[in-house]
């Protein structure tokens, strides 16, 4: 047994797995610990420290995946996700990037890859995505037809919602999910151009619409794969042996003609 | 027949049963009379009056039940949630603890207990809750990370609605429900930091995404439940039968030769 | 042939039946445009005259039915429901009573009893009522005593949204349906009672659970009757005829012996 | 092989498909460019020139299929859509109707005619609205009626939402989506018609009735088609194949008696 089959053996103990799992609730609470200001005056220090340790756990552990598979680690996609995670967090956040100390708590997300029924109903979720593409693929094309429109149509009137592509998408999107669609969009557009609602009415029509159709989408494949295959299988073997039986006894009759 | 073997009788007879669901729909109306100011003027002292002989027969029902069942009593949930539901009315509401008060009004959910159409409604609902677990988990985590990022980015600048963890929380919770979360949250929050959008967009379509799976998953587990089990038993039992008939055939013929 | 039996097989005709449909149309016409101030004002006289004609021509087809099958005419639920809209508009509108003025509109609803198809699609949304009845019970019933209770807890703060149990039954629908349930009602509510979310945020869950219930159950029970019994039927059927010829083959084969 | 023919051949090759899809693609890239005044102050002429020659080359390839099939182009579905609109990318905008101009964008819409997964989506779509034809025609009823009696109801109090038969149908839509329907219109309707909830509350849960039940129809519509057909022609002929079987059986039984 080399090194690395001895650390390979380590690394995927029920144990060690458990003890991450550990680290990662703790971590939780630490990073929870640390947007509140009154715990943060009263032991700063300690939170930080103890937020670093944690960091150094997930590294030591990474490392040692590492080095017990090489290469053959970044095959499974909960490896590279891990590797990715860990990785922003280690990032040093110089001059008020903020941002990438706020991408720190991504580190969380490790849950997922350590927990098998979490794991299991992320690549569930994920299994329904491809499906869907074309649906995606055309409700992008309806954003984007819609946006350049938009911008065309009220970009100079209401920059401030239309004025470049982006900002339409955004609103957009607004639109899509109802959100104050009417009274905080479209009426004071009306104002303008009275006959906008022509342009607005029917594409929440239309992205609702399909929006719908993605989630019967999902019904229906959900249906099919829930219980569907097995039921087929069944019946088809049972067929089968039906023929089988049927077509020996009429030979049997057949012979002793 | 002991005394607790009459009383149990007496309290299962079904016009006891139905005295004590009237007395329920007259608390109901008695609670809503107490909410009226004229009512209360002009006949205060006899509602509340009312009220707590409505009080005192649900105490002599539970302890006729408790007497009659001994400890077995605290065996079914729904008795337990009888026991709670009276028991938090008969804690004194002292000085303004108006809170408490309130909660007395919960004893209506009796009817839940004491009607069995409503309590199949009520256990149907509930057993779908363990299948989402996984699904609420993940739900969860999302929220928690969510929270914890919101609170480090925006909470300097917008204390009032990310100011601390529960806050931002509450925020996203309402962001989730899509209610005012552009008008009212993030135009205001991109105001200051224009790339707002890349942290909100995705958690809506994220925790949307997350819903439309629990629904879906809801209407998949019904709609198994819901005849699929019996069908797949008549269909065995039936190919069952078909296969014995055709063996004692092909026996028959066999045996002849 | 009496002059009843007549006058109902001219009724029941065809060219009758459409002509009806006609006029109910054409009336639908002229009732949009009397809300036209300026179609009023060029030729309101021959529009109020028009709208006379349409009621009076209903007036006299229900007669006609009513004479021609006497209470039999009752026994039917859409003759009933003619017979009802028709009388609304019968009703003289005093005094500024516009409200009786604007049920008149309800007449084009004859359109539903008129036409076959709709027909169908209103008695398939009626069938799918009865069996919703236990969640809508529950859903009032949890409306009530959210209305109390919040009655109790902010009516006094806010009379304006919670002062009566009515008021408070409208702001929770409100809420229940999302509409600026943080923005316009929460988050106020919060500044006086800070823990006002643990009320509302549960009254949301709660709700939206049972109405997503509905809806799943309505699906259910449409995915049934869509065809599963026209399958169950012919299965059975073919199931019996396989076993009769079975039990036919093994008589043949067992008086051989 | 006339010159028709050699065109036909031409414009079916599957280079010159792809050809035209990169050409769509570009086009889009353009038309977002021209929204970007940035980018029309650099580059302005370039762009507009590209644009144009990208549709030179769309109106090239629809002369070549016109002239390949004759009258037989506009028998096909997704032709008559192609023709459409790149006419109206012909049109000349004159003096100021940017409406026509914003039309142009429509063109993208080719993608849909060229990607043959994306026309297979559409066709879906399309194919799922005639079976709810019904519904759409109840919803259309009813807002009818709605708007007619809400014009004339509170038609003179807020001219703004109500005041004609086209703004209260707007109005109503608004309020089907439940978009401020309660803070931004019905509770300042209730302080001048205090009974107002009468008619809004009605209308809110009879329409998303109605939305649920075209969903529902919906999901109920694509189970069916998903697998159901087959699997009914597969059981169907089995039950043929084995009563066949049976029939023999039995008839070689009884002739051997």
């Amino acid at each position: 047994m080399t090194f690395r089959d001895k650390i390979g053996a380590v690394v995927d103990r029920r144990a060690v797995q458990n003890f991450i799992l550990g680290v990662i609730l703790f971590n939780a609470a630490i990073l929870g610990l640390e947007t509140s200001k009154p715990a943060m005056d009263l032991a700063g220090a300690i939170i930080v420290t103890l937020d670093k340790i944690c960091l150094a756990i997930f590294v030591v552990e990474i490392a040692a995946k590492l080095t017990a598979r090489g290469f053959g680690f970044f095959k499974r996609g909960w490896n590279i996700f891990d590797f990715v995670i860990v990785g922003i967090s280690l990032i040093p956040a110089a001059q008020g990037l903020s941002v990438l100390r706020a991408l720190r708590i991504l580190r969380l997300l490790r849950v997922l890859s350590v927990t098998p029924s979490l794991r299991r109903v992320v690549e569930g979720l994920m299994s329904a995505l491809p499906g869907m593409g074309s649906v995606f693929l055309l409700t992008g094309l309806i954003f984007y037809i819609a946006a350049v429109m938009a911008t065309k149509l009220f970009g100079a009137s209401f920059p401030e919602w239309f004025g470049t592509l982006g900002r339409s998408g955004y609103s957009l999107f607004q639109i899509m999910t109802l959100e104050s669609w009417s009274m905080g969009i479209v009426r004071p557009v009306m104002e303008v151009y009275p006959y906008a609602w022509v342009f607005f009415v029917p594409f929440i029509l239309v992205t609702t619409f399909a929006v719908v159709n993605l989630v019967v989408g999902l019904i229906v494949n959900s249906m099919q794969d829930a219980h569907h295959e097995e039921d087929v299988e069944k019946t088809d073997s049972y067929r089968d042996e039906v023929m089988a039986r049927l077509d020996r006894i009429e030979a049997a009759i057949k012979t002793r003609d």
